[in-house]
């Protein structure tokens, strides 16, 4: 397989920069469209931000960062790359048009990859001239740091661009979970999704602030869950009777109406600004780019702790560390 | 306010035997009651376990560790100490005839807390005979090292003994969060509530198994969890515009129906089994013991990470680490 040594990326939004970073870091060279006029200055935040979490991180053996060039048109972004990365807004008509500047333009085996998180692939693909090459890769902000890429194909989508993908995320430090069945939000955002509505009702209700949703996920769950899974995590609960005992002590709770998930909880204005004031409260103290930078730092943290571990992420990370190494024997 | 320094812990599980942990860490004496005949051997496991995740840690300050005393009866357990920590199966009336057994043998002042994440502490006090002591105080496996535990109050339970337990529990390092209306599985319950119902319909429709599932988790969003919640993480991809901005995105989303969870789905015994195959091949090849000692690792190596980051569950055990040197010295 042809090596990927140069990306086109559509879009400079959170997910196309931090897409950049991640290729940078790499040692791929990136050509980046994107018309909005603060886009180049936007992208440098995640830049800077992903530089200081590389060197935090301190990844043995990384090569020599590629480059990264602006350009006017998706034409010339397109033209001389094997992957073309898009990152534009969640509109299917956005998307489409995109896709078709793309295509006309762009090597013909080069591979499509979609970041969206809420589009299927089948829908996205239908238009184009080369339907097999498209696929979604829905990643996880900040993409220069979480390794969790979703993987999906549309009925056209050839099994050779799904096995391509597995392959080049994986060079790139990521975990690639190829989803089989194609399903709305793909399986990440779906518990995203159950989490966050049960959360809204909370907040409607009054029995919780956004802080003390916060706390209960930051001090209790999501520090079991930054390392083992749900269904891990409770086989231990279980304890030495194992996985069986558990469900048979758990699963009759399931019964109860606990969720209100029943309904979709109205958005209203009214919800949206108690939501937008408790949080102002709760971190307004902060600018985005503090939380961000203090968000980075607790993460590269914890992966270095997995990585002395040799678990999850931190796994991953080893992994990876270790290709480089034999990457930069080989050349 | 009297200081604790002796606990009656009634029931020696998982729970229980954390609990024991964490308050002999702290150098409280504990007097435990259960009649399982491996009972013991039992608790010796979880405060092995929880001894070699203090060492990692390394508190400093950390006082001498208190006495463990096995009673024989629950009377000679409660006789003589001012809080009564109730770890027994989540049964209403085998709870309720362990606090007959309590009230009959407890001074008047002690506080009876609950450890239940299921059952109401409305229900659970209305045949006390001093209801307004009784509280849920609901920890999160392992309790010896995850610093959440949600107080909730029944109808009849004092103010005071809410601001008691609030006091205690941050004294050994936790974080206390009230939960200010009394509702079924209370706050962090219901996220878990959730995101298992719609675990099991993936599984169910075999889109993805147990371990893939887990990956969706720890490679993703769990890392995020550990150290920012779902607003707090929600309120940074929103950029400098903030919340609003981000629910004004977000938000439409929700009209979707991403979820499955309008149904219960039925837990037959083809989907346990199911499960518990998939869990096999997912971590058979570890030991309970070996997989909870995995677990403790990485939860210390988190919470060291974010101790020197100063940071969420790092910040309550920088505080904690704080208040036994304080109290070192006075004493």
């Amino acid at each position: 397989m042809t090596a990927i040594n140069k990306i086109a990326v559509i879009g400079g939004g959170v997910i196309g920069g931090g897409w950049i970073a991640r290729f940078l870091q790499n040692g791929i060279n990136v050509t980046v469209f994107d018309p909005a006029t603060d886009a180049k200055e936007k992208i440098e935040a995640v830049l800077a931000n992903a530089d200081i979490a590389a060197q935090n991180l301190a990844i043995a053996n990384s090569p020599k960062p590629g480059n990264l060039e602006y350009c006017g048109t998706i034409e010339q972004a397109v033209v001389d790359v094997l992957l073309i990365v898009e990152a534009v807004p969640e509109r299917l008509e956005t998307k489409k048009s995109v896709y078709d500047e793309i295509e006309s333009a762009a090597p013909t085996q080069a591979l499509i990859a979609s970041s969206t998180s809420g589009l299927l692939p089948t829908e996205l693909q239908n238009n184009l001239i080369n339907p097999d090459r498209l696929l979604v890769a829905h990643p996880f902000n900040p993409v220069y740091l979480l390794p969790l890429v979703e993987l999906v194909g549309g009925k056209q989508t050839s099994s050779e661009t799904i096995e391509k993908a597995k392959h080049f995320y994986t060079g790139i430090g990521m975990r690639p979970l190829h989803v089989r069945k194609e399903i709305d939000a793909f399986i990440a955002d779906r518990f995203l999704e159950a989490v966050w509505r049960e959360a809204l009702w909370l907040v409607k209700d009054g029995i919780a602030t956004t802080q003390e949703i916060d706390d209960a996920i930051i001090y209790g769950f999501g520090l079991r869950w930054a390392q083992m899974g749900l269904f891990e995590t409770y086989r231990v609960a279980g304890g030495d009777k194992g996985m069986r005992h558990f469900i048979d002590q758990f699963g009759p709770c399931l019964s109860l109406p606990w969720t209100k998930l029943m309904d979709v909880p109205e958005l209203t204005d009214e919800l949206s600004q108690t939501i937008t004031d408790q949080s102002d409260a709760q971190s307004g103290h902060y600018s985005i780019r503090e939380l961000e930078q203090i968000r980075d730092k607790n993460l590269v943290g914890i992966l270095k702790a997995l990585r002395s571990n040799q678990w999850g992420a931190g796994k991953t990370l080893a992994g990876y560390e270790e290709s480089l190494s034999t990457d930069n024997v080989e050349n």
